[in-house]
């Protein structure tokens, strides 16, 4: 019976389905869900920048710091005020995408990064982050059948998704090896089974990590 | 009779007259200008969410991370290739900026900031930076006046143009005071008179304190 909010954030690559689940576990919770990048009106501007295809790659540093100023603008907006006032949050994504996608993916350094995002979040980290564990070349493949739609809203694939498949296997595997060095902070479900048996162990990951949620499962 | 590139800043509050500075310094030195924020195609798309009057006043560190996006993809893009082709460049605007704008004037930790603006530019700082010394009222004015154009090329005033005196003033004491912490790097010249003596002043500064561009002064 919490009474105080938590954050927890679902993870994974482009297509392992954690949009659906973060929409799934947000009802499940009672709340809304949101996401990054693009859960606040700067957010939005930026996840179109960030994702437009018609301009150039970004540097880098260039992307995780965009990365990094919505989600300052996110968790100053929606997470703090939501967390303050006792509720759980659900995000699709939080700073773990930017460990696995601009660390491990980009090859950018991990204290550098944690450095940036300590400062960009105030020092909000989430109490749960959920990664989605799927067959990347599924994931891929499911990515780019989305074009016209999904998670972009701009037709064919946008940038994050035209970087192939050796660039999502180091992210996966980044994802797995930070949620083996903070197992406290992180838990791996396998998201290659039907949409509601995945549901089903997130919410059971959930509840035997941090509790019920304000006025108990729905 | 420079061989190696040097990066040169002209730093100011809005409306002291650095972008047309940064143009006479610039053909003085036989080099197109360039500015931030949006000297890169990602940076002009950055440049219209940071002054676009219809988006919601940004967090502090938002508008900084994003200042950095800017700096750091301006970096990589034009400001090394140039630097390591041994051309000298001019730049209405670099790191100075942020820290008068979102450190004095926001009130961000500025060792946190220079942490950041470090990472961001790996480490490139500006070998001189040009601080236009004006009166702050005048200023405000001028880029009041400047409404439908000038540095947003949006019509009414821009995000930036709208915090007033009180913030135009921190940001001017700010540049004072970096000036006098840094006298090596930095230099302040009046920027009251008429354009052509403050460009000769500036010229002047720039050769005394750098020396010579390729191929000389034009």
């Amino acid at each position: 019976m919490g009474t105080s909010g938590r954050l927890v954030a679902l993870e994974g690559v482009d297509g392992c389905g954690k949009s659906t689940q973060a929409r799934l576990l947000a009802a499940a919770v009672g709340v809304e869900p949101t996401a990054e990048p693009g859960g606040t009106p700067v957010g939005a501007a930026l996840r179109r920048v960030l994702l437009d295809p018609g301009l150039p790659d970004l540097d880098e540093r260039t992307e995780a710091l965009l990365m990094a100023a919505d989600r300052a603008e996110h968790v100053a907006r929606v997470l703090r005020p939501a967390l303050h006032a006792g509720r759980w949050v659900v995000t699709d994504r939080y700073s773990g995408s930017t460990l696995a996608y601009q660390g491990y993916g980009r090859g950018l350094d991990l204290d550098d990064l944690r450095r940036l995002l300590s400062w960009a979040t105030g020092g909000l980290a989430a109490d749960l982050s959920v990664v989605l564990d799927v067959d990347v070349a599924a994931a891929a493949a499911r990515a780019a059948g989305r074009s016209g739609g999904g998670e972009t809203g701009a037709g064919g694939a946008d940038r994050m998704e035209r970087r192939g498949a050796a660039f999502l296997q180091r992210v996966a595997d980044g994802y797995a090896a930070l949620a083996a060095a903070d197992p406290e902070r992180w838990a791996v479900v396998d998201g290659s089974g039907p949409v509601e048996e995945v549901a089903s162990a997130v919410r059971a990951t959930v509840a035997a990590r941090l509790g019920e949620p304000p006025g108990g499962w729905r």
